[in-house]
């Protein structure tokens, strides 16, 4: 089976080099041609445009950073899309842009699976990602093995939009417990409590979590480096309340912490990492 | 150094064997005498009042399970205190009966920790508690060997009252997260998502906790057998959010949790487990 | 000035009968003629189509009851519309649909104006409606008269889109309002407190307000025939909430109130008053 | 009836002023004696102590700014309280306090109503206050005929607590609009519609309020001259969400609004008028 592996970012890179590293036949392709070269450097092919890549491919996985650019690449790789194809979209998209590639994808005879990751830079270089899929599953089924390559795990959830609301779940819990974390930190320190003790605390009980051991140190210490920007935090918050909404469910913790989100991104806290929702507790 | 143990629960008796078993000397003594039986099975010696058992030992261990009996515990017990001894309550009481007790203890010459723990029935068993001390420090240095018997971590946090706000911190995380968590739940199955996946899912990322892991399958299963009764937790929130309101702290995710929890409480949860808070959610 | 009006519902008819009484002359239409029976009884001459009416009239209002019909009725009424002509949608739409058919109007060479009114059937008859207008200033100037015939008050808030926020302003103000109101009835009730009481002690008061006096004893006595469907005042809560958050403004008051009528929802009260917003609180 | 009044502030004044005015034999005290001047100079005849004051009065009015001394007030007024007289306090104080001063009262043989008023200096002076009663019905029909003079209007609302639990919800409520109408104001003005519009827009409404009217266009200038200061108005906030708490009632507007107070106290607004929530709400 051929790959082509379609956007060489961050995330793109470390996929498509673990693919090769397994074995696999990997054709690459990036809209501006020198972000593929370390992927071209472990053995890849380049590909001339996403169409080619498609013509050449088996199945094409594509990770790109927005919606918009997940749009454009399905419509230019649609060109090279038939019948006993299969196109796998990891990237995070809505539902709806996910449905639009969906069809975009099946018009061209093709199969469509979505398949957004949960874990972001390192687990992606451990090939340790979670596919959160959806849609064809014959497709699913197909692509198995360079799943098992890239992730430590991987779900089939139903039809076209499953993967994506799985994701909002997710995050929207996520962005609660920031959030509540955020306030308990703030909370520790207005009490003449050492924070970095809370952490320990913390880290040896029941609500013990990666995402505080690795983001409690640095909230601690009051610096935000960016590995998930507080705007795309605030984002899902907001797409799944509007999940919540369609469905009439209340869901008033996330409807606070989205709050929070807001407020940070009054003071300017858009590009930070959201664990500078912290300074809009504490100021 | 010989100890003595009152109170003899669900948490006392394991607490006290596992000071025998590491070779301590322990006199016990219970409300109800009967309770104290497997104690003094396990090789520990009765005592007939709380003033004798503080008579016999250097230092007094309590575990009681309500602010009222910890008090009457140490007004009973101080008769038999005197300088040179020390008096640790492990029980979790607030801020007042805990500097009240301190008063007490005092008063008759003793030394005073609050160590209220972090962790329950399971954990006494092990020897896996976590103990939040605070008060004299050179008492918390003279019992770091028993200590180190019942837990497996304690922090020395300043004084009287520190123990019981990083108690209320910590609990505080926890309700909102659990309120986050009874969420994600609710908004999975709407979205006709498999909790059951959701819990996978959750469980191999970054929000993975013990908590997740423990109370997730039986939140699923809509049991909610009282591990920490929602009532308590509640009670947890309501204290921290009055410890925040005397800093002027506002906490917006830990107040709408708090609402959440009294939603519960008025659907008629109160005994149930905190993970109860899952049906004020989702009805 | 000639006339036209499109949409003869229960806001519609009482208005284009105030425009007939002041003795303006009204060309009337409505997509099933017998609704528009009253209007012609009272003076009105009955058009055969929405363009009909468009064509013989100076100025047409539009007031229908959900934006796919004002978009409909909009593309159908262009084709009598010309340079010189002005059109004024007193319909409530949302600001992306109110674009439209502003290019819609435009583009037929016409003048627009959204003029979304505030006050439901009663301030309909009584010529008491407020219409909040933004468009085309000029043609603002031109429909003083019947908007003074029909309201008791208009302002002109600037380009299109503008009035529709000021709406969304005052019903987002309005359901926080009602909200708290819920809570106040729920807290006396339960404090044994005569929730009457409660009603004429805030009649008294600062906090005294028309919709106090007219729904709080219907609320009390557990009736919420919709005046105001709470259906559309969460939609209403939830726009301006979106609004906020393009503007990267937290609102937690509202946010909090908005969870309180999706929780209505789930109970079933999409079509009852929005004051059954009470029967959240209060089950 | 001969009256008593102890407590010559703000509101003391111009309450016991009004007595003189209609023909009452009013004996004034305060605790400085400089206060009680223009009450003197008005008709009142000065008492050396609270205690004489009571001595020689048939009822006693009591009105004060804080709990503790409403206490000290009792204390000392109890030594000249016998059966048959009657003790009326106005002044705003906690149940707990209340109930104190209803025991010290009772036990010295004389009758006890607990009055609080809604209403500030402007309705004092004008005799339009609204008085909230409870306690003993026997005294509330003896004393009908001052309130009538001092008020507007007054109420029997049950045993001692229930004036103060009525005071209570009524400034929850009036907290929580006061919050809403921050948020409207703030999106008003960032949506670049004109606050000013907004007041004008809401006061022809269904929402329009004297306490709108009054405060809008003070909020709007940005001026926070305090009539009820933001900590007063944060305590009341507090104490309704405890009492709701007691009584196992969720109330998420008012948690909402209260950590809006919190933050705003935070930030420095203790002092300024409860109004000044705004610059929490916009910065």
């Amino acid at each position: 089976m051929k790959l082509a592996f379609l956007g060489c970012g961050i995330m793109g890179v470390p996929m498509a080099k673990n693919l090769l590293k397994a074995g696999h036949d990997v054709c690459v392709w990036n809209r501006t041609a020198a972000a593929a070269a370390p992927v071209v450097e472990a053995g890849g092919t380049l590909a001339a445009s996403a169409a080619d890549a498609a013509r050449e491919a088996d199945v094409v996985f594509v990770m790109v950073s927005t919606p918009e650019a997940a749009l454009d690449v399905a419509k230019a790789a649609a060109h090279g899309l038939a019948p006993g194809k299969g196109y796998v979209d990891v990237s995070t998209v809505d539902a709806g842009t996910s449905a639009t590639i969906a069809s975009i994808v099946r018009a061209a005879g093709a199969e469509f699976l979505e398949a957004p990751v949960s874990g972001s830079k390192k687990p992606a270089e451990d090939g340790a990602l979670i596919f959160l899929c959806a849609g064809d599953e014959s497709l699913y089924t197909k692509v198995k093995s360079p799943l098992e390559t890239m992730g430590k795990a991987h779900f089939f959830l139903g039809d076209v939009g499953q993967g994506a609301k799985m994701k909002l779940v997710v995050n929207m819990i996520m962005g609660s417990m920031m959030g509540a974390f955020a306030e308990g930190l703030t909370l520790a320190e207005k009490s003449d409590l050492d924070p970095k003790t809370l952490l320990e605390v913390v880290s040896l009980g029941a609500i013990a979590s990666p995402m505080f051991a690795l983001k409690g140190p640095s909230m601690v210490a009051g610096t935000f480096a960016p590995a998930f920007p507080l705007k795309h935090q605030q984002k899902d918050m907001r797409l799944a309340l509007a999940l919540a909404d369609e469905l009439a469910q209340d869901m008033p913790v996330a409807a606070a912490a989205n709050e929070l989100y807001k407020r940070a991104r009054r003071d300017g806290a858009d590009d930070e990492d959201f664990s500078a929702v912290l300074k809009a507790v504490k100021k």
